[in-house]
């Protein structure tokens, strides 16, 4: 009869999420845990997903692997951690001077983009969805103030990922140190700077305390988008319900993210301000050599890896278009507010 | 048995929901189109609501009354188009001189809005969804081109809702035109201007043939958000699954829309203006005046409607503190992004 036939559509699954962040980056690792709850609740408590923290299970650096390799169904990350296997997956998360948030879910969602990075993926048996960005962020903490670019030449920057390309291509010197020890190398000097997310993160770390020149834009990080990624084999057995649902649901918590960083960092912003930290405007020639070295590398990797000259070639398009339309009415209006007193 | 108890969960639904758009607004319309799809794939085929284009079942200005009474369970709309009923229902869409998409999402999302628009929404028996943005819009087609403040004395401009109001204290005389019949008045000059969404929609009704001179921005419409309207009512009568359901389906065409604007603008922009439309900024007079009447509009208002003082206050607070933050690192980047040879 019928009621068999239903019960085994909605038949129980436990899965196990392994998230790239520790549980204090409470909106990016909350992204997952929103996602989860939302997956149980549209599955009537059938399809239970647990979120482990980065290490618990694996580490971050092991998150692909693991997923690839079936240790764990899903995982949540920051793509470009991995461009060492290939630059590509940046393109899934952020490049210097790329696309800001909304024109990275636009790519994704009604681009080309997400249909290119799951061809990607699947050579690592992967599908992804995205779920999450961060907005722009900012330009990190810096215990002397960027005057100019040659004040990068020399600099140990604490810096995310594939960015440090671009500051070794300025003279930089990028550090690659676990968000826990940051805060004591700036301290001592063993370190010149680090950047880490904006407003709403970097407060609770406190960095202002011993850095206190706050840099902007990260122009290396305008919209980064975090995926999450689904062991192809362990998703091809889900019914089109569960697909449904984890679709929908990476969908629910994509956007929440989002809202969560710009509900939550004027007031951070204001916090750190109030405590002394020091807004500053990254230089014009800061901002115009990094594109130039941003570009110049681009044109390096696509000559020599066709998975990225695939991706970059449709993605720099949509940016290039992009920014003419979001030149006009949105800026226009962005800007006139940003100068009303309100 | 467990068996009977899984069917009665999730029983078969069919219900209606009305646009307020007709079907020509492929992304408006089609939101909800989406939003119905994901459902039925959620609900493994058995929750189906059937989407009708505005005037099938209701016209557009009978949209709450028809939900409120139940002669429908769901509408799909832009709340401001209701501010004759309470001028609060715009707040739930877009004011002059408001918050911008991401601003808004964020505003209903994590800040109060959503609560407090729901509490408001009550008094209709209303449940509300966030469902679709436009982003910024366009100012709109006019004959002549706007020199100054004072060539809005006497305009007729066709213009949505709400900003008629203070479009009327400047001197001009809002036009309330449906969108079918807004062609020929330009072309006769029966109306001076009109204004509609954008490059998108725009291209389509070919306003640029009869009024060349495209203002930007849409300073009344900076990122107004379409409502999923559910008739409380029948809502409660729904599962927890489908509850569910509908608010991740919801959230999946809320950011599906956007994306969708984001993505389609920038090519029929390109072809507006190949095919003659002239882009215009309005000039700072205009900006400033508008600014200045809207602002006193919203004192007024908040002194003789407390359902709008009460979520108003909240409202602008939130649009203070987020321009602020998105003054610095989210418009450093977007601006130097936007000079840039891309």
């Amino acid at each position: 009869g019928a009621a068999p036939a239903i019960v085994q559509a909605q038949a129980n699954i436990r899965w196990r999420l392994t998230s790239a962040f520790p549980k204090a980056l409470d909106t990016i690792y909350g992204a997952a845990e929103v996602f989860s709850r939302h997956v149980k609740e549209l599955s009537g408590g059938k399809f239970e997903i647990s979120v482990h923290a980065a290490g618990e299970i694996v580490p971050t650096p092991g998150l692909v692997d693991a997923v690839q390799n079936g240790t764990v169904e899903m995982g949540h990350t920051a793509p470009y951690y991995y461009f060492g296997k290939d630059e590509t997956f940046a393109l899934g998360c952020a490049i210097p001077f790329g696309l800001n948030s909304r024109q990275m879910t636009a790519w994704q969602y009604e681009g080309n983009g997400l249909k290119l990075m799951r061809e990607f993926y699947k050579n690592y048996n992967i599908i992804s969805f995205p779920m999450g960005n961060t907005g722009a962020q900012m330009g990190g903490w810096f215990r002397k103030e960027i005057k100019g670019v040659n004040d990068l030449k020399g600099l140990k920057f604490r810096v995310g990922g594939f960015a440090g390309k671009v500051i070794e291509r300025l003279g930089g010197v990028p550090q690659n140190i676990p968000g826990g020890e940051i805060y004591t190398a700036l301290e001592k000097g063993t370190i010149d700077a680090a950047e880490w997310v904006g407003p709403y993160d970097d407060l609770k770390l406190g960095f202002y305390k011993v850095a206190k020149n706050y840099h902007y834009p990260g122009w290396w990080e305008g919209g980064p988008q975090l995926d999450l990624f689904i062991n192809t084999k362990a998703y091809d057995t889900l019914t089109p319900e569960y697909k449904a649902i984890i679709e929908n649901a990476a969908a629910y918590a994509h956007t929440d993210m989002q809202a969560k960083y710009d509900a939550r960092n004027p007031n951070a912003l204001k916090q750190l301000v109030g405590s002394g930290a020091k807004l500053v405007a990254f230089p014009k020639d800061v901002m115009e050599a990094s594109f130039k070295e941003s570009m110049a590398l681009y044109s390096e990797i696509s000559a020599k890896n066709p998975n990225w000259k695939k991706v970059y070639d449709d993605y720099a398009k949509f940016r290039a278009d992009s920014n003419v339309w979001f030149r006009f009415t949105e800026a226009r209006f962005d800007s006139f507010m940003q100068a009303q007193k309100l």
